[in-house]
């Protein structure tokens, strides 16, 4: 479970005088409330108005959040409060929209019939031309079937749809992709696989989002294999190629030489199998996995990955740990090994807080904050399709990663997702390593 | 086949004095050019330059005319040739867009992770809220197979793309509805229901588009049945309310009562099937029809029409005849019935010229050029969606019928489709009908 996805904001009125915007703030924080946004609505002579973002682990927090500003007195109230993240949904995320005006007889002769038959005609003619004259060539199925739904479990796919519109959305900000949300009402791989074959003409490529481990993994390799448009499960390869960011920066800040390191990974859910793939796709020789699941162990084997039967092994053997098994605490100060790189990204509590792990003699020590999807699936679908690449293979992953951890600013683990260059970079990472993979394959 | 889908536009340069215009235009004329927008684009001391746009039926006549224009000589030149149409599509129609500015991190965390989490657990307890937190309840799927694309027939759904975008693009113009395309690779009814079902909790309701005759018709009813969404094949009641809207104004221009009218219906098709359908729900008692197939006489029957033997029969027997057969000059003169109502709707030949049928004794006579059925589906489905309606009824779609026909001006047979208070009148009498049914379905 997530914590803190109680946002609320609240209108708070003080008296115009420097100090009170301290005082509220500081009762916020007495009782655990995380401060957001603050934005100054109205300054009268003697009052003053601000929407204050609070974010808070439960409803009860946000009741003592309130009841701590108001007990401050001397002219401090909180005036309203609203729940923004809920009025942002009202109505939906997104919209399919036209491209161009409709004004007149001939705008509708054009775009519609009789004019459209023309374009019909070419297609059926010339298959490859609907790329250019449809939005196919541009369009992304967010396909789930709502079984792993971010950290809330089998919700089913309708609770899920606000996340499908929320990566439609920035699809949409980041790449300038049309996503298209597909609910699925079964989990089952041969059905799933059949339904998706079925309308998947429609798309330049599937984002598979939000399912639940081992099914991901069928459905995801019959895809690739059975359709010639780039397939992706976000939450094994999207995540693992801003992990492998991350670990490629956390390298450099601590002066460790990731390529000759020896990695291991904490958790072999769909995630950490693919962050595992990822190292290796990157040329890390020794990359060693621990799960309680043996069928998990089987799969790493598979890939080239090496399996150990403890934790405690892996944290003696390995350089670099990276953690996803969603075990707040998993990893004991004391297994830490001297000069380290731990990345424990459990959300919300990591496997072991980076402090605790840079007293225990971690050289780097990070959670996972820093590692934000958003970083990685809008470029690495913008350059597959700007390539018309059939697939996404790890070279293409990798360049994206590397491109990523290039964007990022000295000193740092990831760079901020909002930053419009580092999506345009992972997009022209991936379209050329794509582009020189399609020249190969046409020169053997 | 559809004529005269081949349009472009000539950038026509003339000398800058009255007649030029004149001149060009007789020669595309007397070619058989038929003449769209002409916009000025350039008035120079010496010199004019018009872009005009040509409808013609084939790529020779489209050279005859840019010959016939070059032939004039004295300054008059054809300077460029563009294909408006294509230009128009290229990229496609439609793109899914984010309803909200992504600027700061603050955005971020209230439209995806963390704070998206709190309206999926939201609509977990509660799933009817998806209606007013997603874009689900403002969605509609227009899914083909490809199988009746416009008059093209069989040409696939990848093919059938540009109508299916240029719905969505009509959708959002005039109803504010998400259209999304769905293309199917299969007319199984068995697995295209399946697969609709399997996708269709991501939709507020379902168009269905260029399905062919007849297992058209098994789909929509199963869907109908088995979904607790508005599902319409748009072939079928789309065109049939707009056939009603022509009929009722038709009726009212010829001074004739419909109501106690006999109506024949020549050509059982899936339009066909549905304008009889619609007369019936209309309330008309005597409605007959013909066509060559046993099945589709069977299948009027089973539906409360009457079926002939012949298509004399049928023209001795009716007040209102309308035919969708496809081909042209079915009706002769001699057939017609001193003060019958002919409408012969076939594109883009009807299967009697009006002129021709007025010659014979037709009281009224029209083509299908004014049965555009952009007057009937998006306010058809803005109205059900506003009622929050699982179907759309024969009720719901005589309301929409009645609406178009109220809105047309004296005189003519149908009102100008780009005129937005014809949809929102449809969608008002959609939904007022749908709101009665429910409250009636409560009541009982």
């Amino acid at each position: 479970m997530p914590e803190r996805n109680v946002t609320r904001t609240l209108s708070v009125e003080t008296p115009s005088m420097p100090g009170n915007l301290g005082k509220v703030a500081t009762a916020i924080g007495t009782v655990g409330g995380d401060i957001g946004d603050i934005t100054t609505k109205q300054i009268g002579p003697f009052s003053t108005i601000r929407d204050i973002t609070v974010h808070c682990e439960n409803e009860e927090q946000l009741q003592q959040v309130i009841q701590a500003i108001e007990s401050l007195g001397n002219g401090i109230y909180v005036r309203a409060v609203s729940d923004d993240v809920l009025h942002a949904h009202i109505g939906g995320k997104i919209h399919m929209t036209k491209r161009m005006d409709i004004r007149s007889l001939a705008d509708l002769r054009r775009i519609y019939t009789p004019g459209v038959a023309n374009v019909c005609q070419l297609i059926q003619k010339e298959p490859e031309k609907a790329r250019f004259y449809t939005s196919i060539g541009n369009t992304v199925a967010i396909v789930t079937d709502g079984t792993a739904i971010l950290g809330l479990g089998n919700i089913g796919a309708l609770a899920g749809m606000p996340v499908m519109e929320g990566k439609a959305a920035l699809f949409d900000h980041f790449a300038g992709i049309s996503g298209v949300p597909i609910l699925l009402d079964t989990s089952d791989p041969d059905e799933v696989v059949r339904t998706i074959k079925h309308i998947a003409s429609g798309f330049g490529g599937i984002l598979l989002e939000d399912i639940g481990s081992p099914h991901c993994f069928e459905i995801e390799e019959r895809l690739v294999e059975e359709l010639d448009i780039p397939v992706m499960h976000d939450d094994q390869h999207g995540t693992a190629v801003v992990t492998l960011a991350a670990a490629i920066n956390a390298c450099k800040n601590a002066g460790v030489d990731l390529q000759s390191a020896v990695v291991g990974q904490i958790g072999l859910g769909a995630a950490g199998l693919a962050i595992c793939r990822m190292f290796l796709a990157y040329g890390i020789k020794q990359v060693y996995g621990v799960d309680r699941r043996m069928e998990a162990m089987q799969r790493l084997e598979a890939y080239g990955g090496m399996a150990l039967s403890s934790i405690e092994e892996l944290m003696q053997k390995c350089d670099i740990v990276i953690a996803t098994t969603g075990v707040p605490g998993l990893i004991k100060p004391e297994m830490i090994r001297q000069g380290q790189v731990v990345l424990a990204l459990s959300n919300p509590k990591p496997e072991i807080e980076p402090e605790e792990a840079m007293k225990a003699g971690a050289v780097y020590a990070a959670d996972g904050r820093s590692v934000n999807n958003v970083l990685g699936f809008p470029g690495i679908f913008r350059g597959a399709l700007n390539a018309h690449a059939k697939k996404i293979s790890h070279p293409m992953l990798v360049a994206a990663a590397e491109a990523i951890a290039a964007c990022t600013k000295e000193g740092e683990l990831t760079p901020h997702p909002l930053d419009m260059r580092v999506h345009q970079a992972v997009a022209r990472a991936v379209e050329e390593v794509a582009l020189l993979e399609m020249q190969e394959r046409e020169i053997q």
